[in-house]
């Protein structure tokens, strides 16, 4: 199995409400035959929005309604840009986790949880360079 | 806030079995100073493993345990692949969710759960072209 995600696919309960809330992230989706399901191109690979209930069944889980485990970072260029996304997410509707402060890890981070609850840390990682087109190597 | 995703961040119960599975997929972490995270470089992203406790506290959510509404996927260039991905996902331990089958959108995939719960689906879609480094652009 080679070392790659090639689909994070994010559980919603409502389609039309978390397109929105993206979309006012600034993040826009491919036309797709499926109205049901909407394909963002996040670089090398893709970022989905699909029912929570076909997801699980989809995915052969039981789904007790909570946080699952999983947690998603965008990784910026400076603790400035950190605060701006943030911003944008308190405006969008997002809840705030955390505001944007210093980590223990010698980064600059914020977190932000999204209306179905996925939370997103949004981070300045002075260790890990970004590429031109925002991609991390380590 | 761009269109990318910088760091899937998986929450486990143990991190040594669970990096133990993952090495027995193909993948092998990166050497870091701090011991209880494990980073994968995965494309132009990072794929983690972290104590779910740490990651729920630092991701500002509660956690009750089950699945949260977050599936993966690892797509592949043919279905002989797919069935090659889940044999060793079969070896490595992972429950079997579904056996490689045609799917209702085209394709062939199958499903396998981590130690962890955290699905995974491998997939050939005949609609989607990898490039040679593996990435998929919509």
């Amino acid at each position: 199995m080679e070392q790659r995600v090639s689909v994070i696919t994010l559980g919603v309960r409502d389609v039309t409400r978390a397109v929105a809330f993206y979309r006012a992230l600034g993040w826009e989706p491919q036309q797709d035959e499926h109205d049901d399901v909407f394909f963002f191109s996040a670089g090398g690979m893709v970022f989905a929005l699909w029912g929570r209930a076909q997801l699980a069944e989809d995915s052969c889980v039981s789904d007790e309604g909570g946080w699952g485990g999983v947690t998603l970072a965008h990784n910026v260029r400076s603790p400035a840009e950190v605060d701006a996304v943030l911003e944008q997410a308190r405006a969008a509707g997002a809840r705030i986790g955390r505001e944007p402060a210093a980590t223990f890890w010698g980064g600059y981070s914020a977190v932000f949880v999204d209306p179905d609850g996925h939370p997103w840390e949004v981070a300045h990682n002075p260790g890990w360079e970004l590429g031109q087109d925002g991609a991390v190597r380590l």
